[in-house]
C-alpha cells in the first residue's frame, strides 16, 4: 500500500487558501493524489483534504509539518497533517450483538480499514472466543447498574492503555458518561439503530414498529453528551412493510447498521470526516 | 382496461375465512386476477384483497355485494366489494408549488391514475392555468389568517358537491380544521416533506439542514386531526451531503415528495391500503 | 421457533384453486400464518405458498401429504408440502474469497438461516480455519486446470454424503460441469459479481469499469448449464463514480455479493422461490 | 441568481497545475465558490472544475480567457471557461411519449434547468399543444421509413438555426444519422431505457421482462456513433418482481427515464460532465 500524508483543513474562508497550500506542496514537488474542497457559504468556512504520495515529498514527516505551520497561523486553520504509515489505533466497544463486531473484524482482516484493532471491550464475555481467534485482546469490564463508575474508570484505563486514536461504540448499549465524552470528544463514534432524529434512545426498532415507518434506518455519529445528539457521519435506511415483525425489523436493521457503521469507521480513518459544529463535511 | 370488482376486507383472524371467501366467489365462476391477504400476529386481524374479473362472474356488482353480506356478517368483516367501472373522483388541493401537482396531472393524462379530477382548490390563484389547460376546475379559495372558518366552510362546499371519494393535499400548505378531518376521515391523502417522524410541523428541509442528516425524505399519509400523525401509507428517501444548501435539499424534495405521493394516491385508489388503527396494510 | 408445513404449488390456472386447497386446510383446523399468491397472465400459470401452523392441524406431515396428494392430482400441481421441522442441508463452495463465507456463517450462527451447514468445499486450503472453528467440516478439492474430471467427482461423491438439499456457489471461482448441474438442477445457487446479463463471465468489475458504468451490482440465480443465464432469484447494485477505481469497484461489489446472495439463499430456504421457466417467482 | 465563471479543464497530470491555476485566479481576486479535481491513475489524466464569482473578479469574461490561454497551452490542457450569464441554448426532441419532455418543462420553468429551451423537434405532432403552451416553438419533422435522409437534414438546419449549445434526444425514438452524431459530437444526450449495457436497442423492458431481472433501469448518455454505446453520464434502477408485467415496468421506467435524464441533462449544463474516452468525469 502506498504511503501518504494527508492534509485536513478548516478555517475561515478568504481569498487565496488553495493558492498558497498547493503551491507548498508543489514546492517541495509534491503529487497531490486526491483533492477535495468546500466552501460552507452560510457560515463562511473552509474544509480542504488533500491527499499527498509522501515518496514524491523529499522530506520527512514532521519537517514537512513544521515548514507548513506558518501558513496554517496565517489562516487561523484548524488542521492536522497525518502520516499514513502510522497506523490508528482502535478501541472496539460491545455488548452482546455480534454483527458489527463481525463485520468489522472482516473488513479489518480483509484490508477495508486501515487501523490496528488494539483491543475490544465488553460489559459481557460472550463475544470474547470470536475476538481473541482474530487475535486480539479482549477485556471484559461488566458494568454495575447501580454503580457505573468503576466500571468506566477501568475503561478509560483501558483506552489510554491502548494508546487509542479513536473508540467505536459498536452496539455497546451502555451510554457512556460525560467524562469519557469529553475526554475522547471527536474520537468516539457510534452506530444509532435508527434514522435519527427519530426513534432517538431505546428500543428503537420497536418505536418504529409501533408508528408504522416504511422505512427503517440506521445513523454512524460522533459521541456527544447529549444523547444521540452528536454530528452525523452516515445513514442509511431499509424498506419494511406491514409483512415484518418487530424481529424483522431487528433483523433488516442489523444490515443497515453494519453497513453504516463501516463506511462511517472507514471515513473517519481516512480523515474524510471533518466536524463543523454540530454537523459534518464527509469528503467521501 | 379490464373491469374488475375489488373486495376489500379486514376481520378478527379466525379458521376458515379464505376457504369461505374463495369458496363463495368459485362459485360464482369469478376468476381472480390477484390476491393478497396478511395476518396481523400481534393484533389477531386479518386482512385480504381480491381483484375478480367483473366479466367472469355472472351478476351485478349490487348483486354480488347483497350475496356477499351475510359472509360478512358471520365473520365481523370491515368490508368493501368495488367495482371498477365506477371510477373515484379526487379533489386536489394545492397551495403555490406546482411539482406535485404536475406529477399528478401528468399520470393522471398517462393513465397511471384510475380516477376522475374532479376539481382543483387552492389558496391561491396562481396554478390556475396549468389545471384549466387539464380541462379541470379550478376553485379559488382564500384562506385569512386571522379567519380560516369562512374559507374552511367553503372547501367543504366545494368537496361535497365535488362528490369527492379522496382528496389530496398536494402542498396544499395549509393545516385541515378537525371538523373537515373528521368529515372525510380515511379519505384525506397528504404529503409531508420530511421522513416522519423526523420534523414534524413547519419547514422540515430547514430542521433537517440544521441537523446535518444525510438522508431527506418524504411521508404519504392519511390525514387525522393530529397533525403529521396519522397512518402512514408510503415514504423514500433522497441522499444529501454537506455540499447541499437548504435549496438543494428543497429541490431534491421535490422529487421525492412526487414520487412518494403519486405511490400513495395510486395505491388508495386501488384498494390496497388498508388502515390498522395508526397504521396500514398496503398491498403493493 | 415453531413448526411450520409450508406447501407451495405451481400449476396451470383455473377456476378454484385456491378454494380447494384453503377448504381442504381449513377442514384439518390448520392455520394459515401467511399466505401468497400469483397468476401469471402471460403463461396461465398460477403460483401458491402457504405457511402453515403445524400444531394446528391434528396431523403427521406425511398424512397430510398424502391427503392433498389427490387434490394435486386434480389440478396437474408441481407441488411440495415441507416440514421446517426438518432442517434443510446446504453445502457451501468457495474459493479464496471469504466475504460471502464470513456473512453465511454468520448470518447462520445468528439464526437467520434455517438450515444445516453440512460441509464447506474449496478448490484451495485458504479457509479452513475459520470453517473449522465454526465446527463445520472442511473440503479441501483441489481443481487441476488441465484436468478437472476427478475433482468434479469427488465434488459430487462429498455433496451426495452430505445428504445436501442444497449447494450454494458462495463465489466458487469455477465453472459446474454440464453432469453436475443437471443432477443438482434447482438445487444450486450462484452469486455473480454483476448486474446480469451485463458482464457475464470473468473478471465483471474491470468490465463495467472499462463501461464506465454508474452503477455496479450482483446477481444471485440458480445455476444451469449455460454459464450465468440461470433463473434469476435476487439482484442488487451499489453506486460508482468515476473516483473509483477497479479495487473499489470490487469492494463495493463484496458488499452486495454478500447482501444479495444471503437474501437468495433464505429466500430459497424458506421456499419463497418458484423456478417459472428461466424466471422465478419470489414470495418474498 | 449570482454569476459565475467556470472554468473546466482536461489535461495530463503533473505537478504544478492547482498551484498554478489557482495562483492565477488568486491574483485577479477570485473567489471560488465550488472546487473539484480528480486525478485518473490509470490513464495519468487531470480534470478539474473550478466556479468562480464573476462579480469577485475585476475583468471581463473575454479578457479572463486571453489571460487564462497560456497557462492552458503550457499544461496542453483541453478546457473551456464558461460564463453562466450566456445561457445555453438546448434543443429537444421527442417522439409520442411525454413523461421526459413535461418533467423537462416543470424543471425548466422551475429554474432548476439553467438553459433556454429553443425549440422542441419530433417526429410527430402529438405534444405541439403542450409545448406551444409552454412558450416555445414545436417543429413537426415526420421521418419517412424509406427515406430519412431529408428529414435528418431538416433537423439539422432546425438545430443549427436555433444555435443550439446542446441536443436532447428525450425518448426521440429515431437513430441520428452518423453526420448528425458527429457534427454535434459531445453535445448530444440521450436516455436509453435500460440499464445498460444490458438491452442496448429495441424494446429494451421487453428483453428485461423475458430475462427476468429483479431490477431495470435507464441510462443517460452522450450518443455516438454506434448505437447506445456512448459515454454513460448517469444511471438508476428501480426495482420490479413477477407480479409486474410489462407494462408495470414501462410505467416504473418511465419514473427512473425522466429522473437520470432530468440529471445528467443538468450536470452537463452546468459543466460538470467531462468526457474521458468513452467515459465521463461527472463532478456532480
Amino acid at each position: 500500500m502506498s504511503h501518504y500524508y494527508r492534509l485536513v483543513v478548516s478555517c475561515p474562508d478568504r481569498l487565496g487558501i488553495v493558492s498558497r497550500v498547493s503551491t507548498f506542496i508543489a514546492g517541495y514537488g509534491g503529487s497531490i493524489t486526491e483533492a477535495s474542497q468546500h466552501s460552507d457559504l452560510e457560515s463562511g468556512r473552509f474544509f480542504m483534504r488533500y491527499e499527498i504520495l509522501a515518496d514524491s515529498i523529499g522530506m520527512s514527516h514532521e519537517t514537512l509539518r513544521d515548514a507548513f505551520a506558518p501558513i496554517a497561523d496565517e489562516f487561523a486553520m484548524d488542521w492536522a497533517l497525518n502520516d499514513t504509515s502510522r497506523r490508528r489505533r482502535v478501541v472496539l466497544m460491545v455488548s452482546r450483538e455480534s454483527h458489527c463486531l463481525v463485520d468489522l473484524l472482516y473488513r479489518w482482516t480483509a484490508g477495508e480499514l486501515d487501523c490496528d484493532i488494539a483491543a475490544v471491550i465488553s460489559n459481557h464475555d460472550d463475544l470474547r472466543a470470536l475476538v481473541e481467534w482474530h487475535g486480539i485482546a479482549y477485556h471484559h469490564v461488566p458494568v454495575a447498574p447501580d454503580d457505573k463508575a468503576p466500571a468506566f474508570a477501568e475503561v478509560q484505563q483501558l483506552v489510554d492503555e491502548a494508546r487509542a486514536d479513536c473508540v467505536v461504540l459498536a452496539r455497546y448499549m451502555q451510554i457512556l458518561p460525560p467524562s469519557l465524552c469529553e475526554r475522547y470528544a471527536g474520537r468516539v463514534i457510534n452506530i444509532h439503530h435508527s434514522f435519527l432524529p427519530s426513534f432517538a434512545g431505546a428500543k428503537p426498532y420497536h418505536q418504529a414498529y409501533q408508528r408504522g415507518v416504511k422505512l427503517i434506518g440506521a445513523t454512524c455519529h460522533y459521541v456527544t453528551e447529549e444523547l444521540d445528539a452528536g454530528p452525523i457521519i452516515e445513514q442509511d435506511i431499509h424498506r419494511v412493510s406491514h409483512c415484518h415483525t418487530p424481529n424483522d425489523l431487528v433483523r433488516f436493521g442489523r444490515d443497515v447498521e453494519k453497513a453504516v457503521l463501516a463506511r462511517g469507521l472507514r471515513w473517519h480513518l481516512e480523515d474524510r470526516v471533518l466536524v463543523h459544529g454540530n454537523k459534518t463535511v464527509v469528503f467521501a
